[in-house]
């Protein structure tokens, strides 16, 4: 039964994030990566009707027959859709049809999880669509913070102004030894399937920050020249930086003589102890290099925060504080929330990965190329979406998630 | 007085031409040619509030001094603007805010044009105004087809289903002698600085078409492979097929074996009887070439079309008629209405043109190369915004418009 | 019987003008406008196999079964070809076999031209043949002068300085009544189609300058900002000095606080008293603008022309000069040679005017659009080419030609 | 003293295959990758003259102040340089004075190498020129064949045509047991800084394919419609396949109903027996995923062949053996040579890696990002600069390599 609470309440929060828009705000698509706020909306519901209702509830029939062309994201086997780029275009179905859609989903999923009908052997199909709801939650996020911060007029997502009075500064790192580790998904609860299965690694000794890299560090790597000088710079991250004209963390603006960035609590002056954010693979990569350091490979960092931490720490800045922009450290242990780490290592299968037949099997395999693991969720990601052994990815390029930096270096 | 009456009933036209919309359908920008119908309700406001207020009313305040930012066009004189790609991205001002906007500056505006401070000379910029508005109203319609033409949906932006049972065919051409004749404006009445002075062309004797081509004409070209033979086009104009694999004119599908279109009044089967439309230039020559024709030059049009009417037909299908898709001719004297009609001549200055200083100056002068020039309005435009003498313009790979077909050939 | 000579005498010239070169120099295509000297020396020769030989002459046989794939250029009506920007990848065939290709090609067409078999009918395409390839050389050498002038060793194509002492500073401009006249081709000598009808237009009068409008007098442009003030510009040429960061003519360098300039006999200060050249029509608008008139008409020039030259003057700077570079005007009548001329004349066709069937209809009609007229050939041109009727053409950003300005105003 | 020889006969090595080439053949640059044959003679020298004679020489003098902005490839700490696009414009400096650069560089070095001033410190340095030249070496080659193959003569490079009679058909695996390994440069000879040091990894256990994939078995796939579903394909793969329209390994035409493709030896029917070659990473990964297997990571590779082979065989296919071409095995042991085998593993720092400071520093380390990592060597790799822990890397879209597939399965 709690299947039948966490739906409800993974299906409300969607709802709630969407609540501080305005409908023109849930329309538009500046760029390819950025989907429209009504488009996650009905993507994932379309994700419980395609994937649960279609194939196992007796009689159950579409909302509208053209849906799933609208709101199919890239399954192949889902059928034809329309492309990525044209999600910004459709104005129409207006939200409040869209919010019909969720509801006559919603009353088919909750019937059918309530009746005898729905079988164990689909619940891990529904563990998949609340989990991929929650992505979508971060997603709704990053996306309206990408619209919004890009408007001229710089609205805020919310007024949820936080001060962080108690925070500790520390620069201290925590030691690893060598040794053969396990890493991967090792407990009952839900998983996707690339964090499967447990398997053994080797790793180096090594140390690994207790902080993230905050505002101020970043902006001394800026002052000293850090984006003007090469040799910190892979070649393909030194082409980025100069064919964009890349001087500062996404949402950074020189205005005035000082640094400000825009949050979704509006354009603030640069929170120097906070966490940076918004920086591309390239960019951390540079920041180690500066540092005489590196990022760490996600299997150091998974076996890190497993030694650190017994369980995520209740200060966690994830989403489900409401803050919404990384902050200042309470603590030492601040290997969880505030921002997605990148990490040195590639996205790529475990040993004995096997892609899933069917849509599953598009849901994460066919993405394990040219992109990096980030690790460790954000203030976007709700907490009990994220674990040590998640593993999130994206292009090197990439810079409107909450990104950020730990560094680690050998012993 | 009737610069008032006049100023009033264009302003209010293009609030009533939204009002068949949603908030959430005027917030897109598809392509670039395509602008959000909030933002033209905006560009055109900032029109008046830039040129006239502004510069001329006493103690006038700008309503928000961001907006000349977002609404300014591509006017340089007038200072930095957005990049027009990004129009689609500004979900924000928000509709009811452009909606003050609006009422903020027709009150200053009805204050001013009643004061003793309103001077004669400004009457011209007024004028001006009032006719970029009507402008922007065609465009606004041809927008917002494009946005709900492109949408797997097909939503109808009005329902108004005419059915013209009385029409007549008529395929009868009228003849032109040679000699010199005189073109450009030539009576009081307001007009374009591209449409002046009126000066002596020579023109050879000619015959012109008195109806347009119609669909059925359109679908024997297509038919007999007007599309695959490279012998009937321009050379950039069969690139141009190729690349983009054109096959029919802008909003034609090919659905259950039979040709339909999309029109403002949804999607339906095709009007054989009505003059093609949302064709480019390449289109309307390679007709031409096929039909062993040519288009007129705009002169030979101006001529003709002088010749032929005394003044604009009650029955030309103009915007007022509120039909807006183009269909067959009631009589034989179709030559303005229903859609633009390309001629074979560039858009290049008159003689004696002079670009005007400031603003009016980037109006049409700068705009004075590698486009061609269309006559006689379409569906989507004022029945007072048209002349014998008006010049419109566009790229040769246009389509977006109600664009279409009028064949001459020499005696 | 001139014809075998015209025959012989054009065919060596283009061996001639490749005699300066090495075979590496003639491999190369560094932007699709540029084509390889081994592709000019074979395509120039294909045509007259392909036109000529092929359909005419009894028993003949290609030289190579492939060739005509390679050097065919842009006639669908000819077959398959490879890809334009693909030409610079052929290293092969080498240039001795595409010798040995002119030579067999010659002694066919030699032994053709002598016969009976060959019919007078057949001597317009031959004519065609002799002019194609004199639009080669003068290409062969625009297309050489860009392979070797953007070589940062700025290699030389030849060493002939030339010394021009006695020119004549002249300013002055002639004048020319309104009325009708004839323009177009009115002889008995060779024209191509597009310069078919003579006929009839209606001029304003004007006054023409005499001469070239200088370097020095651009420089004065420049010097005033003339590539930063947008009023100056049409609005497409604005966004391409902008995107393309143009700030000088084609082949200037601003080297050691100097401006030079590579020319075919190498890199040189700017002569200040020569005719500007390499610049695009934006340019030549821009510097129209700046300079308060504008350029000709296609029509005013040739009417100008007519009026002040009955023949082409004796020292116009031609080809046959072999100076290969704009000189100071030895006296005022400069309105033949050193650069084309930008007309403000968009290339349309004439009244009358019919494309012809097969290939022919290829050479010239398939191209009236998008393009400006331009008059009076370059030091590029054969003087044995050109005719007050003859009509170049060109898109708006072109430099890669000798272009240049000469002005007009209304009087 | 060995240095000498060395440095004498790999230098010999580059232009013994230059030799099969006319100087036209050594100009072009069809694609980025591809560099003209005359840039890699001249980049292989400024090697040594920038890095070895420059900054250690006493009283060397540059052959041609312009020479190194001509032949610097990427290394920003060597100055500024021409646009890699552009190395094919470059018709001038000539072979023949690139070849006089050549022998001045020679004779400077090899009076360096036996002179006192040349001090042990330098080697290293040495090591790198000569083995940079041999990865040219390989360049030299993969780049013509892209010229030469892409010309629709089909010019043969060589007429060196095998038969290979007596080979063995072997699908046989090797088994490798679960546990840590040791991997990286273990003993004393020259290797890249991307290949140290010695570490620890571990693996599970695992068989390895014997032989690589044959064109026959390549064959099946495609016959089976690999490159029209989907579910084998990385999703960035697909878009890749579909973009570009890719149905067969590069170099392969279908012509009179049977496919053939281009070697260095001509244009030749498939071999099925040979090794499939030039195929991208997504084209090798698809192909395992259709086969139920996988590639096998770069740490599995070189433990395998480290079990496998004491040294590498006598009979393994390496430039050497001047057949230019992948051939079918002689014995089952084909670990080495052929083709370079794609590795489920990308491109990235091994443990305590240290960008060297300086222009070595850019040699490899840059580079870590994006890339996969390729192992063995192929038919135009010098066996001398082949090892097991050699670490070739390129970008998962590339195909002009000589590139092919090994497969491995869980046990």
């Amino acid at each position: 039964m709690d299947y039948i609470l966490k739906y409800k309440s993974v299906r409300q929060k969607t709802l709630d994030l969407s609540d501080h828009l305005n409908e023109e705000d849930m329309v538009v698509q500046p760029i390819e990566d950025v989907s429209p706020t009504k488009w996650h909306l009905g993507h994932t519901t379309w994700f419980f009707e395609t994937f649960i209702l279609l194939p196992h509830k007796k009689d159950f029939e579409l909302f509208n027959a053209n849906y799933p062309f609208l709101f199919n994201s890239y399954y192949e086997s889902a059928g034809e859709r329309i492309l990525r780029a044209t999600r910004g275009n459709l104005t129409q179905p207006y939200l409040n049809e869209i919010i019909r859609y969720r509801e006559y989903i919603d009353s088919h999923m909750l019937e059918f999880l309530n009746s005898s009908a729905f079988k164990d052997e689909y619940q891990y199909m529904v563990e998949v669509g609340l989990n991929h709801e929650q992505q979508h939650q971060e997603l709704l996020l990053t996306d309206i913070k990408y619209v919004l911060g890009h408007n001229p007029l710089f609205p805020t997502y919310q007024k949820n102004i936080i001060q962080i009075n108690d925070f500790i500064k520390d620069e201290s790192f925590s030691e690893i030894k060598e040794g053969v580790y396990f890493v991967g998904h090792q407990n009952d609860g839900f998983c996707y399937d690339n964090e499967l299965g447990i398997h053994q690694i080797y790793l180096q000794s090594f140390k690994i920050r207790n902080s993230l890299i905050t505002n101020r560090e970043y902006l001394e790597f800026m002052n000293d020249g850090g984006y003007q000088k090469f040799h910190f710079w892979l070649s393909e991250g030194w082409d980025w930086v100069n064919k964009n004209n890349i001087q500062a963390p996404l949402y950074w603006n020189f205005s005035n003589k000082e640094w400000v960035y825009y949050t979704l609590n509006g354009l603030r002056p640069i929170d120097l102890d906070a966490p940076v954010s918004h920086i591309s693979y390239f960019e951390a990569d540079a920041f180690a290099s500066w540092k005489g350091m590196r990022l760490p490979t996600e299997f150091e960092w998974e076996v890190a925060v497993k030694e650190i931490h017994k369980t995520i720490p209740e200060n966690a800045n994830f989403l489900d504080k409401n803050i919404l922009m990384p902050v200042p450290a309470y603590k030492n242990n601040q290997l969880y929330g505030d921002v997605w780490e990148w990490t040195a290592s590639s996205y790529l299968p475990y040993p004995y990965y096997k892609k899933a037949d069917g849509a599953l099997g598009e849901y994460n395999g066919k993405f394990m190329i040219n992109q990096m693991v980030l690790r460790g969720g954000s203030v976007a990601t709700p907490v009990s979406h994220i674990r040590s052994s998640y593993r999130n990815f994206f292009q090197t390029n990439k810079r409107w998630q909450f990104t950020g930096i730990r560094l680690v270096d050998y012993l």
